[in-house]
């Protein structure tokens, strides 16, 4: 059973996730495995090598776990949290326990082995998209769980360990610190000065007009001013949306276009990176266990957004030890890149 | 000139450190650069292929930048921060600036290409040290300086690009987030008991003795509760030191004994991985411009530690967007088995 530890010096939690008995033997850096074509779990016709999927979005009169499909969820064979179990908090001492309860998804984005999301027809994003929006909702329903986090690996440097085109869903008991961090700044700005932290920050990356990629009718591209990574670009609604499954069908079909053309944008320029992408969403509003009052989420504290960070650059000692990222591009020329590449 | 920004986001800043005119053809993934034997400018005799060495501790009578040095002391020909330079803070909008004002410099550990610091003689080690403590105090005595960081790189996928073993110090404007998240945790814990929090963790260890890799008489290894990465291990002083730098002769002399052990632990069970080393270190005690009483470091509120990770996982998108780190080992089991190895 994993569990959550909570690092009582650094103030940030761990999920510690031993899978199966531990041989140091096993820790060889991972190497690339790309798997082929003909023996690849997530290809159509192999339905029955992955575990029972949980939604599909497939032709009609298809049964499940059958070909047929378009985008396929299904539960992580080896999953960092685990669905069975009851949620159990406890210390020891200055330590702090939470069992490893959760989620942890795999969103097959295509039948086709060798197509990924950069290549792709918006309208194949636009289920990929549904997909998330269909899950999150779901797993939303289960009190235990207190953020659910969407995200993709492409690529072996950016952690995928298979190449089939796919991205995750993880729901976590806690809301993690990255997200907490940012709420506490959102809702500091907010309570300040009533308005939304990223609605301003729109306004004023519209009106310097230095880092923008492009604008849609519906979503915001631009290179944020102080950008942890080379290239990292952010996806914003122009409308204040503080959840990304409050996206109308209009909306989706809009940033289906954009992330499509934003990742494209990143393969041609940067000769196919290796990349991440997180959808940075509100957490679940629900009340916590002896309090009266919502936590964090008042709608108008929050801003969904997408980040999406190439990685072409190492993380090393510094980063790790001062929390600093050293940046050897300036944003400015980054966005300049991205918006002539097309 | 580099220069900081900060995140009203995600409330971190990034050195944006443009060192060249940027091509993007340049950002193709970093692929292994292992200096030959006969062409490393960090090899005795090619003294002058670097910047002139701030430090060196070197047979008696030989002239600086000249063959007979045990350990070098070089700024980097690219430094992520530059020395020259005003310190300039100003704001645009919600925006902040720093000017990229630093130090960083390179600490060659040996003349010779092929010996890394986990082979080395411990006496070896000492020189490294006493190398470290020099260069931060006089680096400190630079008032636009608020933290000096002491930083391991080894192996490519640790972020080295150069094999002949070196590390590296960098002297930041303003204290890392990372540093100030474990310096509040710290403040918070002392101001409510009266005693450091550090301390408290190695009692608890010592009285667990569950995570233990050993103890020297000056010193405690072992792997933490939360562990971010699998055998992620910590040195901690027995003795109360907020700065590494009030280490004594005999302190570094024991220090250089288990740095050097724990590091070849990890070399022989994990089949010489790459790693990162950092020392944790207290920020410089000095008084900022327009408050009157020292900042942050209270002697009793931090305690130095050094902290080593095995880079044999991957930094993907679910850590980036949650702060959370996934860890397959048990650290009872990693402690278990460096205790064993030897």
């Amino acid at each position: 059973m994993p569990e959550l530890r909570f690092d009582p010096i650094r103030r940030r939690w761990s999920i510690i996730a031993p899978e199966r008995a531990f041989r140091p033997k096993d820790f060889a850096i991972e190497k690339e495995k790309i798997n082929e074509e003909n023996n690849c779990d997530f290809c159509e016709g192999n339905e029955s090598k992955t575990p029972k999927e949980v939604f599909s979005i497939r032709k009609e009169g298809t049964p499940p776990n059958s070909p047929g499909w378009r985008v396929r969820v299904v539960p992580n064979k080896y999953p960092a949290l685990r669905v069975e179990g009851g949620l159990i908090r406890k210390g020891e001492g200055i330590f702090d326990f939470v069992s490893g309860i959760g989620a942890h998804e795999v969103i097959i984005e295509t039948p086709h082995h060798k197509k990924q999301l950069q290549d792709m027809d918006p309208k194949e994003v636009v289920d990929i998209l549904k997909a998330y929006k269909e899950r999150y909702i779901d797993l939303a329903k289960d009190m235990r769980f207190r953020y659910i986090l969407v995200f993709k690996n492409y690529g072996k440097e950016a952690g995928a360990s298979l190449y089939h085109s796919h991205s995750q869903i993880i729901a976590t008991p806690i809301i993690p610190i990255a997200v907490s961090l940012e709420l506490e700044a959102a809702k500091d700005y907010y309570g300040r000065k009533e308005r939304c932290i990223f609605c301003d920050l729109i306004e004023q990356e519209l009106s310097y007009n230095r880092r923008i990629v492009y604008k849609s009718e519906k979503f915001i591209v631009w290179c944020p001013f102080a950008s942890s990574f080379p290239f990292e670009t952010w996806i914003f609604p122009l409308i204040h949306r503080h959840e990304f499954i409050q996206m109308d069908e209009e909306e989706i079909n809009d940033l289906s276009f954009v992330l499509k053309d934003v990742l494209e944008r990143i393969k041609i320029l940067l000769k196919n990176p290796p990349y991440n992408f997180v959808i940075h969403t509100a957490p679940i509003p629900r009340k916590r266990p002896g309090r009266s009052h919502y936590w964090e989420t008042l709608p108008y504290d929050y801003h969904f957004h997408i980040e999406i960070i190439p990685r072409i650059t190492l993380i090393a000692g510094f980063e790790w030890g001062s929390g600093f990222y050293i940046n050897p591009v300036l944003p400015e020329e980054a966005a300049r890149y991205l918006r002539e590449i097309k």
